[in-house]
Parts: structure tokens; sequence; C-alpha cells
């Protein structure tokens, strides 16, 4: 019977001190929050307008302005307040939680009497609540306010927007469910954050009302085909009838392949697992063992980019992976670390640890400029200026991170994935002397982050970690028993991409042979003592990375990694039409360390290619002649910060 | 100073007797005419309708029923009546003449008092003649019932569909032109038609009046715009600022590459090539020129195939070439030939017969089921079920050919064309004695097609043409002159794709130091006698093509040709995932003949490959093990008739 193996950290037990990670939570503090909050109150010149917090004034009645902005405008608001709680948990900042406290004071005030919620529909058409559940983000809205409660009454202990969106979710389930109104959320989260707000506050009725969102999708007759036979208006040109755009092609149980809108779908999955663990619901465990497979396996980029059309931001099909008409959305990725995270919570195996640090590490990262000022919400493998951004099939493919969108879901929900990153490091399963005294408990480390963890394991341990990873391949776990002693299980990931590693206790080579590893994890059981250092070290060595035959696109081409890190070539470092590079199948590739002004340090890959030099005709029986060039590879995540220009990660092999 | 150095030939003056074409010219005759005429009265069930027939009934007074259709649905008519004609020139058949007369009155008895002749406008929307040249094809419509009008006059001697379209003529001449109504035509096509009737008739006004049109094309202020700012209706929701779409991003003799709806493009420039020669007038010979190197050079798949994107229907950016979501519209094929033929006849250079072959061959023919029964508008590169057809981006690209289409440019337009072969397959300059007393006549033959061609050249001559070609390389003239001797210049092409040739006359081979080869021609001046026979030996390797460079899609790959034929492989014979299957470097290419239910006979390229064996993993170090798989490619042209499955032109080489 399936159930939790282990369980995310309070955010504030791992405080992250990492060469490689504190600068992006120290941007997201110092840059992303106020920026973000500038652009929510629409304080900032040239960029997208927002309105977010002026559709709250307007819904307060304290504004005589008129709703502008999506449908969904509040979420961003929402998703901001969850990061400036997030960013409160780890450094304290009075002045900012006291506009956070003011904004959430403004949202009570818009909030109706019966605890409806939703500034659209309170001032643009409260006749049509809750009539659109496919197109309107209602539900949606509502849970990315409810993970802002349980995380603003975690960090800061005030209960004011967990009791806003406790009359929410009671307005909720007073009217959906089991002998009330039949319903469905169009873009799923609502799941996801019933289950946070269960957890926060013990009410059971936010598990059953999460269970009857999840059980009621994909059953007959189809709740979105009802409700638009019922409705007659629409907010967008939907098509209520693809059953795969919301994931309702079949009960979730009985569901095999992602498919449909990439972000809904994860979000849907995230719940699902985190659902199965709750219940022990072992028919939604293999649900969810086979979407996270079909996902990973078959639709995902090599970068944890998922979502391979712009045509519904959705899944294609096993293998159809475009790397140039490529969706790839930010948001995607970081629901699929979501998904891979809840995972792990029901076993603890490096197969979705390995994707949770693959999607952080590429395609999340890459969502953001390296000044934290800057968004992608696509994230191409391959850019070609004059058809990116420009040529219809491309034109959503951007060559450049503008610094704001109309639909604004990808850079705040960047910001509340930086600050909450501790509780994707480490997991725990703390077990209770008095019920489980013959089992010891366990901590995972999942991601190679330095910091320092304090846990209840083994009666109170502190393990501080160092590293310079990804970069290097060391990391040191320093163990500190709050007693003499601590007897607890430290268990660490040892990633699939790693093919030579060695573990060392206190600087004793362990003997390979003798470890306990499952699933991708050492486990070392024993008596811990102060200062004991278990110390592991991974070989980083530069990779050639090959997809499957059956990806079309990238049939005679290669990829290069180093250690979690993606490669590209950009335009910037090897000139344009990356198209006529190759890389010899013998040419050694080296890393090296660089420093550049706008990238900062890192670690870059150089190799000896060929460029093919193109003559004059279009079709020729002699093939191209080739020159060496030298090649500069940088990491993925930081293309597009110099100029604009070309960029490609799958290389020509020869 | 320029001019038309050679001309076409009169249809009837060769009648193809070919191996090859001859199937083709009888399945227009016995099959797609009779096919399109039931379609375009409705008589078939399970297609697409038409309504053509009757929308001109209704125009005429003669039926009650609503207009349907396209408001460019009469061209249809004009393309199929213009087959037609072709047919009767090939080879009477009095009943179907007799009901091409019968349509012919009826599309006189649609004709306004004015002259006026288009169904759409007379029956739905009379107040909106002549005010949406951009959208609404009248002046198209005109230029397809000309052109019609001319072929059937000249098949048949008829006068009435010619007088109709004189009056249309004159009440377009009437309205537009210099000190008159300003107008340019959305989709050209008046203005090679015009040219036809000027020299149908000998009337300078259409000759001026189609040079009018080409000449306002894409001057200051933009026609187009100024339309639709005083219009104020639209029929389609089109942009007129596009300045790319109807090729006035500047005036014709100073545009320097093929942009825009790529059908529109190859007609603007066939007209403009003939208005050169006509006018005698160097800029636009010289913009000719330009266009046609983009195109072919830059622009032009290896099928001959032209426009890259659905959107639109049009070129994109040089080099641009996808295969997957690839337009390539049998029409735009169909207008390369139009416009190669045009510039052959002010140069006569393989640079413009080696397209028209190219195009012939494998983009036009693609067109076409090989029972002439389905017919195709895109013309893909590659084909992937459950994405072709289905998946947005690739919606457009179907992997089987429709009965019919709603939009049906493309299947009267194959008919027409290979009805009229015999004019691209010869041409001839006769010189008056009179005047040019020192000047011999000369003949071209541009393509190797077997026939019986008569021309007065030399006092009068009869060729007869003899050849297996494009399936093996032997072509054998044998003059017979009307009197003893003929003095002529016979000339002949010699592909560029070609390596090695030989020529014999009388079965002597001829020292090729001493041939008279220019721009790709062999010119051979004599007094020829009777039986005289000229025999050239093409070489017929299968040949590996490669794309240049700068072509992203085509990197790392291959394509085959065995003389002007593109092959393919079909999943058919060698399975699916095509992308898998890579041909070696060193692998023997070998051609044999054989014979196919469906296809009938034709030869095959057989090459042993390799095909990489997919594991389990999406991402590995390890690149796919290879197995050795025969390899069977058919022509292109062949392609699609069997079994629904994948097809490929680019295949991996390694």
């Amino acid at each position: 019977m399936v159930k939790k193996q282990e369980h995310e950290i309070s955010l504030s037990s791992f405080r992250i001190q990492d060469s490689f990670w504190s600068y992006f939570q120290d941007l997201v503090k110092d840059t992303v929050i106020p920026y973000q909050e500038q652009i929510l109150k629409d304080e900032l010149p040239d960029v997208e307008k927002s309105h977010a917090i002026e559709n709250f004034r307007i819904a307060a009645g304290e504004s005589d302005g008129e709703y502008y902005g999506m449908v969904f405008q509040d979420s961003d608001v929402a998703k901001w307040l969850e990061a400036v709680a997030y960013s409160l948990a780890l450094s304290p900042d009075p002045e900012l939680e006291k506009r956070a406290d003011d904004i959430i004071a403004l949202i009570g005030r818009a909030q109706q009497e019966d605890g409806y919620l939703n500034t659209y529909f309170t001032v643009k058409e409260p006749e049509h609540r809750w009539q659109n559940l496919h197109d309107c983000h209602e539900l949606y809205c509502a849970g990315h306010m409810i993970e802002a409660a349980v995380a603003y009454y975690e960090a800061t202990g005030k209960r004011d927007l967990l009791d806003i969106m406790c009359r929410m979710a009671d307005h909720i389930d007073h009217r959906f469910g089991k002998g009330k109104t039949r319903g469905v959320p169009g873009h799923e989260e609502i799941e996801l954050a019933l289950l946070r707000l269960y957890r926060a506050t013990g009410e059971d009725r936010y598990l059953h009302l999460a269970q009857y969102f999840i059980d009621e999708r994909g059953t007959e007759p189809d709740y979105f085909e009802e409700e638009e036979k019922n409705r007659g208006w629409h907010y967008w040109s939907t098509d209520g009838s693809n059953r795969n755009y919301a994931q309702n092609y079949a009960p979730v149980r009985k569901q095999d392949h992602a498919a449909g809108h990439s972000v809904r779908a994860v979000y849907l999955y995230t719940a699902m697992a985190d659902l199965a663990g709750e219940i022990h619901d072992d028919a939604l465990w293999q649900a969810c063992l086979r979407l996270f497979d079909n996902t990973v396996n078959r639709q995902m980029y090599i970068t944890g980019g998922i979502g391979s059309t712009v045509h519904g931001e959705a899944f294609t099909t096993d293998y159809d992976l475009p790397n140039d008409t490529i969706y790839a959305e930010t948001c995607a990725s970081i629901g699929l670390v979501f998904f891979a995270r809840r995972m792990l919570e029901l076993k603890p195996d490096r197969r979705f640890s390995d994707v949770m640090e693959r999607a952080l590490y590429n395609g999340v990262l890459s969502g953001m400029q390296h000044d934290g000022k800057r968004f992608f919400y696509v994230n191409p493998l391959e850019v070609i200026p004059g058809l990116s951004g420009q040529q219809q099939e491309y034109r959503h493919v951007l060559p450049k991170r503008p610094k704001w969108y109309a639909c604004a879901c990808c850079p705040p929900n960047i910001a509340r994935l930086l600050t909450s990153l501790s509780v994707y490091a480490w997991g725990e399963a703390i077990h209770p002397k008095t019920t489980d005294a013959d089992r010891t408990d366990t901590l995972y480390s999942h991601l190679y982050i330095g910091g320092t963890f304090t846990s209840k394991a083994g009666g109170g341990v502190t393990i501080k970690t160092e590293t310079g990873y990804p970069w290097n391949g060391t990391v040191r776990y320093t163990v500190l028993p709050e007693q003499t002693t601590a007897d607890f299980t430290l268990s660490v990931r040892i990633p699939e991409w790693c093919s030579a590693f060695s573990f060392s206790l206190n600087r004793n080579v362990l003997d390979q042979e003798t470890l306990d590893i499952r699933d991708g994890y050492l486990y070392l059981n024993r008596s811990w003592k102060n200062g004991d250092l278990l110390e592991l070290t991974l070989d980083l060595p530069v990779r050639r990375i090959y997809a499957n035959p059956l990806v079309r696109e990238n049939a005679g081409r290669v990829a290069l990694m180093r250690g979690p890190l993606v490669y590209c070539l950009e335009q910037e470092d090897n000139g344009a039409q990356l198209q006529t590079i190759r890389i010899p199948k013998d040419a050694a590739l080296s890393a090296f360390e660089t420093t550049d002004p706008v990238l900062g340090s890192y670690t870059a890959v150089s190799v000896s290619g060929l460029r093919l030099i193109p003559d004059g005709s279009l079709y020729s029986e002699r093939p191209a002649k080739a020159e060496s060039v030298p090649l500069h590879a940088i990491p993925y995540y930081l293309w597009g910060n110099r100029s604009e220009g070309e960029m490609r990660v799958w290389i020509s092999e020869n």
C-alpha cells in the first residue's frame, strides 16, 4: 500500500549558503520580488501593464477603475505573495512584510460576503461566477492564493490570509462535490493547494474536496462538454470537446500518457501523487508512475522542458520534440519539479530527483535573465534570429527575454520556486520512537546544495553541506548531533548520469562493494558523532548525449552535458549559422572555468569542431567543405544574456 | 536589348507519344477531365462540394440557388475549360467539345450587359464589384477565363469564349489604367492572361493593360493600403499592409527576392518575363533574373516546390526550407514551370529548363494520385502520420491525397499543364528568309519527351523523338525534312546534373571537343537529310545530393536523385521511423527496374542502409546501435499512392 516514505522539510530548517544557488535566492529577494511588486502595482514604465493590485482595489470598492488583464490576473499577486512568504522565512524584512500585510488586508476587503474571491468576476461578470470552469480560472486563482496563504502562515504565523482562503475554500466546498454542484477545474491547481491547506489546518474537508476534483476529471459524461452545452457564452474560443487539453481523456486512474496543456497536466499529476500518499491509493500511484514515465521518458526535452507545441501550450505525441517550434514553458518545468518532488515522497528513487535536478538547473533557470529582470515563457533549444519571434511558426519563440508578459504566470512562479528551494534539497522520515522503535530516522539529500540543515532525526542533528556543485563534484556533509551521537540514516542521491563516484567517511574511502545503495540512493546508517564527515565525489566529465533515435529532430546530433548542466552554443561565441557546425565523434571535450562580465563565473566547454563552408549552390553533389573551428559552449541556463543571436543545444555530430 | 530568342510552339505541332508522359496525358483526358467535370457539376458524392457550374446558372438567372464556394470558384471552371481545350487539340472528342460549348454558352449568359463576368459579385454583392482587388480575385478569375478562351480558340477555332472574354477585358480596360481608376490585382494572373490575349488577337490595348498592372504594383502610395482605407469592408481578414504577401514591397523592377504568396509571385514573374520580351525592357529582364535566381538558388525545395510556410502560403527567408511544415503548393511548382518557360524564351539556358524539368518530374506530378482521382495541395518532403494532417503545425500537410478541395486550384491546374506539355518540350526560332537571310532557324529541345514535332524550320521539318527517359538516358531525334534537306540548327539541352553524356550523329559519336555548347545547349547546325539521327546518351547514375549548409533542416542529410527524379523512402517499403535510417557515406547505390500493382513500372533505387535501434532511454551517453537494412527508394512523384505512412526525402548520412 502506497504511503509517504519521506516528507518535505520545513522551509526554514535548511538554510542555503551555496556558491551556486545563494546568488539566485539573493537575486529573488533583492531584485525579483521588489521588481515584481512594482509591476503588480503598475509603478514601472516600459513594462507590460499588470494592474493586478488595482483589480483588487476595484473589487474592494476602493477604486473606480476598469478591470484589466487576464481572467487569472489575481494569481500573479498570489504567486508573488507566496514568494514573499518564502523570502520572509529565509530572511526577515519588516518593511516587505508590512507591504505584504497591506496587500493581504486589501485581498480581504475584496472578498465577498459569501467568501467568494476573484476580482474578475466580482468586478466584471458577477452573474457568470462558476459557470465556465474550463476557461475562467476561478479555482486556479483560488488555489494559488491558498498556496500563498499556507506559505504566509507558515513563514510569519499570521492567519489573516489563511482565514480568508479558508472562507473561500469553504465557499467552494459548499458549492462543489458529490451531491452538490458538479465541477472540474479547467486549469488544475486547486487540488494541490487544497492538499496543502488540509495539512496546514488539519481540516479533512479540504482533503475530500481535493479528492473530489481529482476523481471527477475525465469521468462520463464529460464535465466540460456538459458545461459548454449549458453555458451559452465563452471567455475564450475554447474547445471543450478536446479531451486532451484539460487532461480529461479518461478518469485519472486510467490515464497512461501525459496530454494536453503541459502546466495543467503537471499540476494535476502533482496533486495526484500527493493525494495517493495521503489516502494510500495504489491505483492513483500506479497512474502517477505511468504518467511520470511517459512524461520524462518520451515527452521531455533534455533541459527538463515539457510541452512541444504552442498550440494549446501542450504535449503532442511521444518523441515529438522539435527544438525550434518548441514551447517548453518555464511554468511547465517548474510543475515538473513539483511532480517529481511529490513522487519522491512516495518512493525515494533517483529517477524522480534526477528529473527534478535536470529541470531546475536547465529549463527553470533559463526562464530568468541573469539579472533577474527579464523572463522567458518559452525555452527553446534552437533559436534563429529572423525566424524566431517573427515568422508565424516561431512567433512564440523569443530570442530575448521580455521584461514582463500580459500573461505573467512564469516570472512569479520562478520567484516562489527559488525561494522555497530548501524543500526540494532535503527530505526526512522521522519515526516517533514510541511507535517505531525499531526504525531509524532517515534524511534524504536529494540535491547537492550548500547550507545548514537542522532536523529532529536521531534526537536532533544539524548537517552542514559544503559544495562547489555543479561546477565541481565534491559534496561534504558534516554531521553535528545535538547530543553526543545521533542514530539515523543519511541517504544521499547518486545521479544516474554519474558513472564514477566515491564516498569517504572521515576521509576514509568507503568500499563501493559494501555500500547500501538502493534506487540510486546511498543509505548510511550509523551512530553519527560530532564532526563526522561524509564526502561524496562525483566525476564530472563533459558527456556526449544522444537522443533516442525515435526523436526525429535530433537524428545525427549530439548534446553536451556536464553534471546536471546542459550546454549550448551561442552565436556570440561561435558565429552564426550554427547548423553548419559539427562536432567530430572523436573530438576531445574539455571543461574550464571562466568569467564573463555578464554571465559571471561559470564552467565552459571547449571542443575543436568543424564548420561547413557554404558555396553558392543550393543543391550539390559535392558535400560542403569543412574548416576547423574552436567551439565554446556555455551552460544552457545562461543563454540569451548577451547579444541577441542564434543558440543551439543539439549539434550535428560527424 | 532583351527580346524573345525563341517561342513557344503551337500545341498541336508536337504530338507526344512517350513511354512516361503519354500515361499522364491519357490519364488527364480519360479520367481527370471527366472526373473534374462531374465535380464541377456536383455529380459526384463523397467529394468536397464544388457548385462552380451552378454558380454560373444562378448568375445567368437560370437557377434560384444560393452562390456557394470561394470567391474565386469561377476559376475552377476556367482552368478545366483550358485543360479541355488542350485535350481537344491533342485528340478530338466531339461529345466533350459539345459539353464544353454548352458551358461556354452558359458563361456567356452569365456575363453582364457591360461585359462584367464574375458569378460571386453578380449573385452576391453586385454593389461591391472592383472594390476589393486585394482579396476578391475578380481579375484573377478573368485572367483564367481569358487563358481558357485563348486556348479554346486556338484548339477549336471557335471564337465564342474569346469574344466573351474580349468584352470582359475591354470592360476591365475601360475601368483601370493611367488616367482611369487605379487598380492592382491582389492575386496576379490577369497580367499573363492579357499578354496571351494580346498575341491571340493582336490588340495592343491588352498588352498595355498588362503592362499597367505590372508597372503599378509596389508603387507609392501602395494601392492595397489605399484600397483598404477606402473600402470599409473585408472578404477575408486580410492585411493590406503586409507588403510581401502580394509582391508589392517595391516596384517590380526594383524587386530582388521572391516574397509573399508563392503562387501569386510566380504568376507575376511569368508575366514580367513575358512582358520584358514583348516590350524589350531590360530593367524588367534584370529583375526577372534576380527573382529567378533568388527563387531557385535560395528558396526552392529539391523537388521544385516553393513556398515554405502555410502562413500566407508564402516564401519565408533565404534557405528556410523545412521539410515537415512545408507548404510547396502544387500550383506554385506549376507557376515555377510557367516562369521558367518564359525565361527560356528570352535566353535559352539550361538554368531555366533544368528548373522546369525539376518541378515537372517532382513537385508537380506529386500533386496527383497515380490514378488521377486524388490531389495534393501541399507537397511535403517529410510526412509523419500522427502529426502530419493532425497536430496544428502540420495540419495542412496531409499524408494522403484528398479527392477534391474547397479551394480547388491545384487539380485543374495540373490538368491544364499536363495537356499542354508540348509547349514546354520544344521551342522554335523561325526567321523569315526575306529579312533574316543570314540567320538559320533553330529548334530547341528543352525536355526529353517522345513524339513527333512538326515545324516550319528550314523550310519544313518533322522531328521524331524516341526515348525511355527518365528511366533511361537515351534520346533519339530522327529528322525528316519536308524537302530533300532542311537547313536549321537543332539545339538540345544537356542538364547540369549530367556529368557524362555523348552525342552521336547517324551512329557516329561526335567529338566532345568540337561540339558547340552554350549555356547548356548543344547547337548543331547542318543541312539535315531525311532520316538523320541525332542520339543523346545521358549517364544516369544514382546521385547523392547535399543541401547548402545554410539550409538548417538538411544538415547531415542526403537526398537521392537519378536523372531529374528525386527519390524518397516510404514506410511501405522501409518500415516506420524513417529518421532512424542512415545511408552510409560509402554505400553503393543501385537502380533497378521494378513493377508495382499500384505504381506501375518504375526504376527504384536500392542501397544497404543502417537503422538505429531505439532502446528505452530518451537520452543516453551511448549512441544507438545500428543494424543493416536494405532500403528501397521510389521516385518522389509516386509517394502516397499505397498505404498511408511515413515518407522522407532527406535521409541522415553517416
